[in-house]
């Protein structure tokens, strides 16, 4: 929920005198049947009618540069992804209680794609219902209770799940087996990475002191969230060592990270040096099709499989495999991964820039194509300010988010084909934007 | 898991030695990079290369009848939903915190469907994921934690879903806050439905008992996985009363019977002439593509709502929006609620007639295209013989399922517009092989 809290604007849901005809339309079509649950952007929300690449148009015909969803990572509405869907959708969907060869074309492609040993593979429908799972065999692998988050993680939104994501608001406590760390920033020093580790050594040592016992630690590598922190590379090698003693699963939550949006590598964790024990994938895996998976050690996961086994109706579906298929073609193809790498430290460079002339800018970092640029005013965080950007920015037409406990860091994670000149124009906007406040 | 261990084939995992070499070589990719978490059905599984209507294909050209799969309830790969699919692809695929009009589109035509009050969905992408935010719902609503479920209910694989889906074996309790009830059996006599509303009273004063308080009753509205029991209608109205009495939510778990598979009305809840508090839609929403909800009266999620919210990134996407509209004007156009009711009635009978010349079949039951047919043996549950059956309805080209809580009856849900002669084709091969048992 709080990746988005941050920056929804409940107003929609009752202020929309400002609004014109059709958007008011549109808005209270809405309302009366999804209530106020399901929350939107902007005051003005944004009325979609089609997009494409890096654009989302509504239905004035405007177009917005979208430097926030990561989802369609490989472009909105890619043709190749597009017409590997239709032409699946008109051949086979059926489920993984049957054998079909594009299910493990598939697998098979994405496995290769891993370190040694994470060689297997449990296909879900979102990545709500991967760390779920993870969860699960997590629990049932230490025969223990206890999960370490980051202060501001967000994971997901089952019961389970939410239960861990202490982004969730305060009606959604974390649970009494979950303890939190705050996430490593480089900003703590050269040691940070010891740092972190120690504060997750010291709250695997709190649940055992209470008898709750340990079963894993799981960190979106790179801290999204908590506000975006990737360095220094290497910096989360000892947590996995204090993982492992403690005899714990470390599972990477690679929803945002994954499939070659930190620039590095198809994996957020190659950044850090380590292989995990479990890892979570979702959003970006089929481009907007609900494909997600959970990639598994197979002696982590063999007394699960045998004693309980896991169906999910539409998981690894012939139509998520196809898709998912596709996508990795695409970022093969277009070489989306080293884009992500020179686009990303083009758009830090732009925004280091701006920062000599903007005095709240207090820090850019991040990899690849997820950017984190934290606000700050008399030392403090900027939460405001941010927010302003945001609605700012959405006014020159570009699309970004916020992260961070505070809210006030800039969330910038376009698709992975933006280019250059996608790059100059949110950092026009940026500067402009900035120089108003 | 239950709903299909019954007829699962762990030797699929093991014994290898009988198939051919094409088989083999699918089936040794398959467990390499999948494991032993998802199972395959039978011991020579089927190895399938495309699908319309009715009819599954293999990879050597053999058709089978399908009557087990109730996701693709409107026909494999039928080509008004394929192309609604195709198109909304092609056109837009993002999230709903932007506003676009298809998802009112398909939203209002689909809560036409519901009775007064049940007036607004949230949209996920699995009926787990729907179950699970039902519970987050219910708990908030109540304040309290126990729910009351049926002896082998399925309502999905979360964390906190299998916890109150006993089915899913020994491995994975019920939670402490889960009481279980048997289901109604119209053969406990004309007063079953007060007999069952008893028994979840008692299960409720259990749970106060206890000091775990009451939040929800939830059952599958045609009880599949607890064998189809679906007789007398109306059987249920006097369990709503004891769970609103109580103060708890009835949540009707609409994904086996719904989108008009009962014949009856769209929802399988109607057959009792009941309104729920809350709905769980699922399979067969989408017709294969991951399309799931949950349908509620405005003031049981209005506080979740307020103070949680609740996000999930494909939940009510374009596309989702789009095969959901597809699938409700297929159902419309080929008059499939009315094909339930008549080729139902018309196997149902014709299984009655074989049940004079077949003394294992203890009874034939269920309500439009969801049939059960309960197999015995000297007065006990055959379970062995139900499996036989199965494996030999598929040597005869004919899929079908087994439900209970002994796996003694046989599940026949097929696509909704199987035809008679599809029926008779069943008949003949049901026939066919219990004469050899």
């Amino acid at each position: 929920m709080t990746e988005t809290r941050n920056i929804l604007s409940l107003n929609a849901f009752r202020d929309t005198a400002s609004l014109d005809a059709p958007l008011k339309r549109a808005l209270s079509r809405r309302l009366r049947v999804l209530g106020e649950a399901s929350p939107l952007f902007y005051d003005e929300p944004l009325h979609l009618s089609h997009a494409e690449g890096v654009w989302l148009y509504d239905h004035d015909g405007r177009a917005y540069l979208d430097a926030y969803n990561n989802v369609p990572s490989v472009g909105h509405c890619h043709p190749h992804v597009v017409s590997a869907i239709s032409r699946q959708a008109a051949k086979l969907a059926t489920n993984t209680r049957y054998l079909y060869d594009i299910l493990a074309d598939y697998a098979e492609a994405l496995l290769a794609t891993f370190p040694a040993g994470l060689s297997q593979i449990v296909f879900t429908c979102t990545g709500s219902e991967s760390v779920d799972l993870a969860l699960r065999v997590a629990r049932r692998s230490a025969g223990a209770q206890g999960v370490v988050v980051t202060d501001t993680a967000y994971h997901g939104n089952t019961t389970a799940v939410a239960a861990i994501s202490p982004s969730s608001g305060a009606a959604v406590p974390v649970g009494v087996d979950v303890r939190t760390v705050a996430p490593p920033d480089r900003r703590e020093g050269p040691d940070v990475g010891a740092r972190f580790a120690a504060r997750v050594e010291a709250a695997i040592a709190d649940l055992r002191l209470h008898g709750i016992g340990f079963a894993a630690f799981i960190a979106d590598s790179v801290f999204s969230s908590d506000g975006v922190f990737v360095d220094p590379p290497g910096m989360l090698a000892e947590t996995l060592g204090v993982v492992h003693a403690a005899g714990g699963c470390y599972i990477a939550d690679e929803v945002q990270p994954g499939f070659g949006r930190t620039g590095d590598a198809m994996w957020g964790f190659a950044r850090h040096g380590l292989a995990p024990d479990m890892v979570v994938l979702g959003k970006p895996m089929g481009n907007g099709m609900p494909v997600a998976g959970l990639v598994v050690r197979p002696e982590v996961i063999r007394d699960f499989a045998r004693e309980s086994g896991y169906f999910n109706t539409y998981g690894g579906n012939p139509v998520a495999a196809a898709a998912g298929l596709a996508v990795l073609q695409v970022i093969e193809r277009e070489g989306l991964i080293d884009n992500a790498r020179t686009v990303g430290a083009y758009l830090r460079d732009g925004f280091a820039g701006i920062a000599g002339r903007a005095s709240m800018i207090r820090d850019v970092r991040g990899a690849g194509l997820y950017l984190g640029v934290e606000l700050a005013r008399d030392g403090r965080p900027a939460s405001d300010l941010a927010a302003s950007v945001v609605g700012g920015m959405r006014q020159h037409g570009v699309l970004i988010g916020l992260a961070g406990a505070q809210a006030n860091v800039l969330k910038i994670r376009p698709p992975l084909c933006f280019s250059r000149e996608n790059a100059d124009q949110l950092l026009r906007a940026a500067e402009d934007v900035l120089k108003t406040l």
